[in-house]
């Protein structure tokens, strides 16, 4: 079956939040992504559109459900990629709004509004790497669900549990949990802290850091020890999430 | 002054390697990174393009160099930037074949083709953070004078010595320097290496890691360990570096 243009149209809109939202459907890019929805999160899949190129290889990955051909033309319309590849598929947005219950024997990721995609697909690699279930993301941090963010990801969205949820209501169900903030400055060394140091890490927005008001309810402000002090002024918000979770975070 | 056919024409093509290596110039854009040049490096400034509006504060900082005024629209032509951001200065492009020395009692990097722009600015903004010296990148490396690498160190190219030159060369002159290899799995666990640990750091590209030829030439192979197995495959390779230099370099 090939495309038609009612199809061609939702693809396009779903570039836009609005309309992911609108629809409840997301798009998943490239081989290697779609590959990984389909493992894991295998009954999300709404519709996959393929190239010629790439159907016998999706077929053979015991994919059943529903197929679109597309050709090169019209996947260059849809695809949010510079270079498309081979193969787009829709699926189910979950729910982004649920409030996780945290285990206080654990690290969990709060983002105080980060805001660029590659950051926050990033971090979600960072958080897979080291076994972090939750990722908490304050209203007005970027969509997870867009493409960028997404593939940035390197498939990493389908097995950490993303949510948008303020900080006050995260904390009126888990306040037990104990809260650090990374700071520029001002906080603990992170090498003081000890090791397998349970709780929420909150990262702060690439150039305001975390809201004065946040701050202010934090229980611990952390910090990494700058080692040059003639004009270092601050580190990539997600290689600071890195460098902090290698810390908190031991076999 | 307003600006010439002849300038506008040379910064554009700037934005071009082949034509930064014919004229030994390049480009930087924006107050911040114009103000870090100028605090930096101001004997390689070459002349600043600067929006009326921009045109006092630059004076008022005392710079006393080549100015000439661009209007919004010819700003616009020569940008790289999304949003043009009222001042763009050309710099002499510093030498970068030359072999440095490094200190066996510190912490070096060797890049080997790290492809993304952002990365290597991210990693240059880490090695800055750390105290590092010198960022040695393999031939293949993205060039460090590209627009995006440039903007995305935050100022931390004019603190931080990055040079192009390949290992066995940069090892012929400091053969006392043990080598660290970040790879995936195999390597011992950084958290096994003990504190201050100095040598060359070696990240491997994003996509295929440290090259066979010189995996077989270090000294120690090292691995950031990963703590869910269920799929994670990889870091981003700047969040490798910080969470390495995080664990090496202490105060």
């Amino acid at each position: 079956m090939a495309i038609s243009n009612a199809q061609l149209k939702l693809l396009q809109s779903l570039k836009l939040k609005k309309f992911r939202q609108k629809y409840g459907k997301y798009v998943v890019e490239g081989p290697k992504m779609v590959e990984e929805l389909i493992s894991n999160k295998s009954n999300s899949v709404h519709t996959i559109y393929t190239t010629l190129s790439y159907k016998d290889k999706l077929l053979a990955k015991g994919y059943i459900g529903s197929i679109v051909e597309i050709n090169d033309k019209d996947l260059k319309k849809v695809s949010a990629l510079k270079t498309p590849n081979q193969v787009v598929a829709v699926a189910e947005l979950p729910d982004l709004e649920n409030v996780p219950s945290l285990s206080v024997e654990k690290v969990s990721l709060f983002l105080d509004r980060i805001q660029d995609p590659g950051n926050l697909g990033t971090i979600i690699r960072i958080a897979d790497w080291f076994g972090i279930k939750n990722v908490v993301c304050a209203p007005g941090t970027v969509d997870v669900y867009s493409s960028k963010v997404i593939q940035s990801t390197m498939g990493a969205i389908y097995r950490v549990e993303v949510s948008y949820v303020d900080y006050e209501k995260l904390m009126a169900k888990n306040g037990a949990l104990k809260s650090f903030g990374a700071v520029l400055d001002s906080g603990q060394s992170i090498y003081d802290l000890g090791e397998d140091v349970p709780g929420l890490l909150v990262i702060g927005n690439e150039s305001q850091g975390i809201s004065p008001a946040l701050k202010s309810q934090l229980d611990h402000q952390i910090s990494i020890p700058r080692m040059d002090t003639k004009g270092a002024e601050s580190l990539n918000a997600a290689v600071a999430c890195g460098i902090i979770c290698g810390q908190l975070i031991r076999p």
